[in-house]
């Protein structure tokens, strides 16, 4: 049933559904809507929750080149590629729409700063010098979601320069 | 005229208006809709107007420290305190929601980086390393409005940490 319920609102999502109710989702996924209103809080709750399983599968495999700057390049390339497809996208801009209060705990940034500690931390053990997983948060992630939500260019050298400009901060 | 559509606009955003169209904003403004319809293509472009105005104020003082890392940790500080006010961050909403196809000149981007250019200017004529403006855009602004629109806490020293990290890539 959770199966059937995630999947309708990625439809509505993909339909650009100008605003989706719990009704509307309900009737898509074939569950009785006092379902929706038991479990989630709101419709936002429920949408926050698919787009971070859309945006954070799991089992994603962190690159192990032996070199940071290699693990960094094959994974913010594969992260750019991954949100600047349209269906991503409207996930993306549905998450922005779903947050209306300061978020405490965000399943993505979570799932993404785990990926980078796991980078970072072996590169330690190779004993290389690092920038923190918090720096490659807010200087390769966070600007390429920004680029994503507000529709700028994301070129296909921009991941890469940001790689590059964390690496200088490694210490 | 239009600064009596600029206002209705800025009212029904501040409303939280569900979904704002121009037989509202005609209404509210006092104006007869065809003129809105004569001189925006759709209501996303009247609304990325009026954001990028409220985002951008004409004549906003650069800072002029006598050193960059002031001038940034001042200006961050300033940018950082005003998109986390609650209109302010119903204004970033509204430009992610309004912004559907990939955006060519992003008026705010624009002004910022004007901004950037004029502190890095100043401080390379006093013989001081910098970073590029492209770069204090990316990992200044970029992160502090990534935060600002997916909701996640921007604390008093973030704006701070982020000065001293761009400023590691100074060259």
């Amino acid at each position: 049933m959770l199966t059937a319920i995630h999947t309708a609102v990625g439809e509505l999502v993909g339909e650009r559904a100008d605003k989706i109710t719990f009704p509307m989702i309900a009737e898509r996924a074939g569950v009785n809507p006092t379902t929706l209103y038991r479990r989630w809080k709101d419709v936002n709750a429920l949408m926050e929750e698919v787009a971070a399983a859309a945006l954070t599968r799991d089992g994603d495999p962190v690159p192990d080149t032996g070199s940071l700057e290699q693990d960094l390049t094959q994974w913010a390339d594969i992260i750019a590629r991954d949100i600047t497809r349209p269906m991503r996208v409207r996930y993306l801009r549905a998450m922005v729409a779903a947050r209306i209060d300061i978020v405490v705990g965000c399943s993505v940034t979570e799932a993404r700063l785990e990926q980078a500690v796991l980078m970072v931390d072996r590169a330690r053990e190779r004993g290389e010098t690092t920038p923190t997983a918090a720096q490659i948060l807010d200087h390769v992630i966070a600007p390429l979601y920004h680029h994503v939500v507000f529709a700028l260019p994301v070129d296909p050298g921009y991941a890469r320069r940001l790689v590059r400009d964390v690496l200088t901060m490694a210490r």
